[in-house]
């Protein structure tokens, strides 16, 4: 995999051409040597730590110097953050109770000793290590949200606000995710991104592929459609389950993979992924596929004919990017960053229903002509905006910008 | 569809990208200036017209002084080069008598008059104008054989070989294709090429494919395979009918396009579209196209599940070049240039028969998804070896060193 040079860039030029490559090499030069920071709370599952898998070597091999730290906590740490989030993103009904902050920021407080968080800039990911602001000494201090705020629960905000004022910068998925009240704060859009070389999105053979079905027991010789996400009641597992028996009216034969993995921080999921059980029943075409390694991933989705995504709330839908790098059209839900993926007609379809969802894919199964044409274009769409380079372009950039915050860093 | 620069090339530039063209750009620097004249026999149909109608207008645009001659001929004329290419291209069973070659050389000479020969490279396709090297002034003249001869019929080659040893270099479109015994001559190898933005491979939307599928009145919603090819023995016509009705009758419904245009030098043409015509009969699942207009080419192609090109001979097979473009998986015999694009089992299949071109298509129409695997795999060899731009780039290194045959001329 490691090219001669031993850079890890170089392994991408082949995706990317030399000129982008070029300006990435050009952008990082200016920040040689710069001490970066990422926090967030679990090395394994999850968009977030996807992307820091292979952002952070990425960075290292350009010559900045880059840390990626891993905050720990117990169970109810984490189910408070979880309810963190939800409210965050909108559920009303959410309570957090005094002993609840409290633990919040106990468990911060006490990974502060563990830590290393001396950098010039300090990247904290998500709600979970937020308060370790509270402990800052040095550094440009820059909160990477991956949540959709645009309407969070007012209280819950209200005492998270406190800590999020105290950050130099903020970054968000989409520019309309960030609340209406951080005025003032330089706000950041950083899309997120797949990385290509990944085992979740690296080019398979055929017989790979054909070798993960045979072990799932899933037929290569009838079509298949599926939804990868977490078991999760934003992510509507049972509507996608309902989409999927109203097309197999139409194409009979037709199987379904849900793909769901469990993250360490996400004690919702097995929850979930029981209701979603039940609701399977000993229905032999539908396959339900949990904790696969990203390989098997990977060979799923490359052999879906449509990737359904239900879900009625997404940080940006990563699944959905993954699914349209392999070619697969996407027929989706306007959540989150979907509708800049799924291009409606073009990439893939927006539905509003189970119903509309069943429709667009027996559409899209009987014309694999029109699947193969949607899909062709949703690989050049995320080529052109969804892809690692361009993350790691526009975090550099943001660097380069930062020292004007703090022109005491030691950033050329 | 031009550019602000007012530069052709910088269209290309989304699917070649930057340094590609600088490349380009630097190489036509080198030459600029420089007057080279392609001769050929047809302004439409063929490879070899469609080829000229993107490579002249490009290499212009970049400061060369390019222009493209036609030899005008008569029916016997053209029957004669016909049967003259056929003879080429291994047809043991062809007689050319006495007055057919002087035919062919008064033809020529009277040409020379109508034609304007004056320039530092002199490109004569094929052998239509072959003879023209009788008359040479000035320049070097090099003839570009888009013919496989590799075992060519020995009477007729003798004759041709003549002219052939008059020129100063040759071009192959496969090296195995030069004859044995021009050694000596400089010889290149320059692969065909298809131009990515011509109507006949531009990208369509989804209506646009629909409405051309609705005037044909192909079924979209069911699946279609399909040969493009001239009416003629060497493409095997009746072969692909044969595995289409043997891969019915495991797919009921499948649909076939059988696409061929006439070019005005190929009287051959109508005898086999009556034959094509005859075998199919009245078989409304059978779509006999005949001088469709490139954009419909382009959506018929890209509306097909599996290519088919049964031809024994080709040139090079620039329509498996198309449908690998828009990412069809093509099934194919080993002849001309095919094996050099269909890597089997990645981007399509090699076989040698009716009966296993139908089982290849059934298996691939059964398998959407390792259709698509295969045609991503086919679109990206085709950008990285089979696109006019990379040509354009091999032609301006051999106008450079051309330099080194007749250091007179004016090229820079």
């Amino acid at each position: 995999m490691s090219s001669p040079s031993g850079r890890i860039i170089d392994e991408y030029e082949p995706i990317i051409g030399r000129s982008e490559m070029q300006e990435i090499l050009e952008l990082a030069e200016r920040v040689h040597g710069a001490r970066i920071i990422h926090v967030n709370s679990t090395m394994y599952g999850g968009g977030v730590a996807e992307m820091l898998r292979s952002l952070v070597p990425l960075a290292n091999s350009l010559g900045l110097k880059v840390k990626w730290e891993v905050i720990e906590g117990d169970d109810s740490f984490f189910k408070t953050t979880k309810s963190i989030h939800n409210a965050l993103q909108g559920n009303m009904n959410i309570e957090i109770s005094e002993e609840m902050w409290s633990h919040y920021l106990e468990v911060n407080e006490g990974n502060v000793r563990k830590l290393d968080l001396e950098g010039d800039v300090i990247l904290i990911h998500d709600p979970q290590p937020l308060p370790l602001i509270l402990h800052r000494r040095g550094g440009v201090w820059v909160w990477r949200c991956h949540v959709d705020m645009s309407s969070p629960h007012p209280d819950v905000w209200a005492r998270i606000r406190e800590y999020v004022l105290k950050y130099d910068a903020l970054v968000f998925s989409l520019e309309r995710y960030a609340p209406g009240d951080v005025l003032g704060k330089p706000v950041y859009t950083r899309f997120p991104a797949i990385d290509p070389l990944s085992d979740k999105n690296r080019s398979l053979s055929v017989d790979e592929i054909l070798r993960v079905l045979e072990r799932y027991d899933v037929d290569p010789d009838r079509p298949l459609i599926g939804q990868v996400a977490r078991f999760d009641p934003w992510k509507r597992p049972l509507d996608a389950l309902k989409a999927y028996r109203l097309a197999r009216e139409k194409i009979p034969g037709l199987q379904m993979a849900m793909v769901g993995s469990f993250a360490h921080d996400d004690p919702e999921g097995e929850e979930w992924y029981r209701k979603v059980k039940e609701e399977v029943g000993d229905d032999g075409d539908i396959h339900l596929l949990t904790n696969l390694k990203d390989v098997e991933v990977n060979a799923v989705q490359r052999s879906l004919s449509v990737a359904l995504q239900m879900s009625i709330r997404e940080g940006f839908g990563l699944s959905v990017t993954e699914a349209l790098w392999k070619e697969v059209p996407v027929i989706a839900r306007r959540a989150g960053g979907i509708p800049l993926q799924v291009i409606d007609g073009f990439t893939g379809f927006l539905i509003e229903s189970p119903e509309e969802a069943a429709e667009r894919a027996v559409y899209l199964i009987k014309r694999p002509w029109m699947a193969r044409e949607l899909g062709a274009r949703g690989h050049d769409h995320v080529k052109r905006s969804f892809i690692i380079t361009k993350l790691l372009k526009d975090y550099l950039r943001m660097h380069i910008d930062l020292v004007g915050l703090a022109p005491e860093i030691r950033i050329r």
